[in-house]
């Protein structure tokens, strides 16, 4: 409130409803435009009310249809709804293939609904930094729900849950060998798991499976995942996942871990970001500085090994010898 | 020749020819083991000999058959070869799959091979950091090829690049949409190209595409990528995928821009160990020391956002107003 006291023009103007202001701000987010960085800052203090829920699973498991039908339900009870699809195929184009990936059914002139496709590939490490920067501009614009889609191959997995408050695993019957593998992994980011495409045969035995490894005791912090099965055509499901949805997120009100897992989150950004930095001055003075670049030169000669070298940059000393 | 007074044990036993000390140490370095850092960093100036040969390609073009047939090549003259395949479908098991997921024909006591399966789940950011080390015991034990084997979706892919000096993409004709997707990441990585299963229709189209695209002018350095068809169980073009992996050694070395290629690894390599020494120590003094833990509290409570509370860990002082 004693905050901000001359607020970036962008920034007023997404404060106060401007939907191009808001997507201009989010392709400067997605182009690393350091000129959008102020007006992120100056937002973040307007954000943290959204609820921020990541759905994340294979390809082909139905992630967007599911969103769609989520977005429908919510927006009938008159919930503002964001929707940030993370799409690993699409390494180029930005926004551009958002007709082509997503099929949300947006009512013409809805100012309630607000989605986005970002490209991931090309930007390891960077995509939940992007992810968090676009979420708050659709928090602070007055969103009250965020859906974020991400595949769960690889990292991307892992890192809803640096964004979200509540993730969502999206499964589907007979994913086979894929589950089997990814299980242990799957309960450590799963809220929520959600076996989605129903309809198919194997459905209530891979819902019961799941359902009893989450009653092994391998949920996290005394929350034990519940199991939804879901069928985004028909809408059948579709309640009982948003049901979950909100037990979670009730869940860590209740238990007071909302606070601790905002400020985890906060602190891995931090980090990430400090990292950052670290590696964007340290890379331009390893060529510049001669004292640093003497050390490239003699790990380089083979006479100093690159661990010796890390921490002599970084602690001035080396650790051992 | 001046340095090194007091050899690790396990350290010596790799320079004399010890299989299974070669072995423990891998494992150690695979498990981030904190005591096998000295014994890396003892033998990093007894290694720089070995040629170090990326494969890389999407699951399923054959990685594994074309490196079992350089293997039989390279015995054939005599060479000692270590293999290192990283392995993303293997999260937990470390070493522990390599019977089912490489079939390397080696001849039962054979010294002159050395393989070696790694899990790369879960390892994000780490993989290139333990491949080198692995890469670099092989190195110091004798062998003068090391082929590294890696899954060319998403990062790993790119990481190639800061292990090998030479990096083959393998693909297989008609890969579609794959291939079309990441064209421009593919000559971003490639000093060689092999169109695998060339005994498959449309292997001399997918060969002649691959030329032209190369003779583009795409490619870096003066260098043109070639293109190389093969088929790895009747060995077809196998001497050519060689001979067009020496060709670009020899490029390296008569254009010498293999020292360049060299440091500029080695550069990379010191930032990313700066950087997880930075995180390390940031992550804890962030909870620990009140100064930082302060500004932490002011993140939480949406008073300072996180790029200004990196600007001022970093640098001391904030980088905007």
């Amino acid at each position: 409130m004693t905050r901000a006291p001359a607020l970036p023009t962008p920034a007023r103007r997404i404060l106060e409803g401007d939907r191009r202001a808001l997507a201009q701000a989010i392709s400067a987010v997605e182009a690393h435009d350091p000129a959008i960085a102020p007006v992120v800052g100056a937002l973040y203090s307007h954000s943290g009310k959204a609820r921020i829920v990541g759905l994340t699973g294979p390809l082909g498991v139905g992630k967007s249809s599911l969103i769609n039908a989520l977005l429908k339900r919510l927006r009938a009870q008159g919930r503002k709804v964001g929707v940030i699809a993370v799409d690993p195929s699409s390494p180029f184009s930005g926004g551009s293939v958002l007709g082509d990936r997503i099929r949300i059914d947006r009512p013409a002139g809805d100012a309630g609904v607000f989605f986005r496709s970002m490209a991931s590939r090309g930007h390891a490490g960077g995509i939940a930094a992007t992810t968090r920067s676009v979420a708050r501009l659709l928090d602070a614009f007055g969103m009250d729900v965020i859906l974020v889609e991400t595949v769960g191959s690889g990292q991307v997995d892992v890192e809803v849950r640096d964004v979200a408050s509540t993730s969502v695993v999206v499964l589907v019957p007979h994913l086979g060998d894929e589950v089997q593998t990814l299980k242990a992994g799957l309960f450590e980011i799963a809220d929520v798991f959600c076996v989605n495409k129903g309809e198919l045969a194997g459905a209530d035995a891979a819902a019961k499976d799941l359902t009893e490894l989450a009653g092994l005791g391998i949920g996290r912090d005394g929350w034990r995942p519940p199991v939804v099965t879901t069928s985004a055509p028909s809408g059948s499901g579709i309640d009982e996942l948003w049901a979950a949805i909100e037990a979670h997120e009730t869940f860590l009100d209740t238990s007071r871990l909302r606070d601790a897992g905002e400020r985890r989150r906060l602190s891995r950004e931090v980090v990430q970001l400090v990292q950052e930095r670290v590696a964007t001055h340290l890379a331009a003075a390893l060529e510049s500085e001669p004292d640093l670049s003497t050390i490239l030169d003699r790990v380089v000669a083979r006479e100093l090994d690159p661990q010796a070298a890390a921490d002599l940059l970084h602690s001035g000393r080396p650790r051992r010898g």
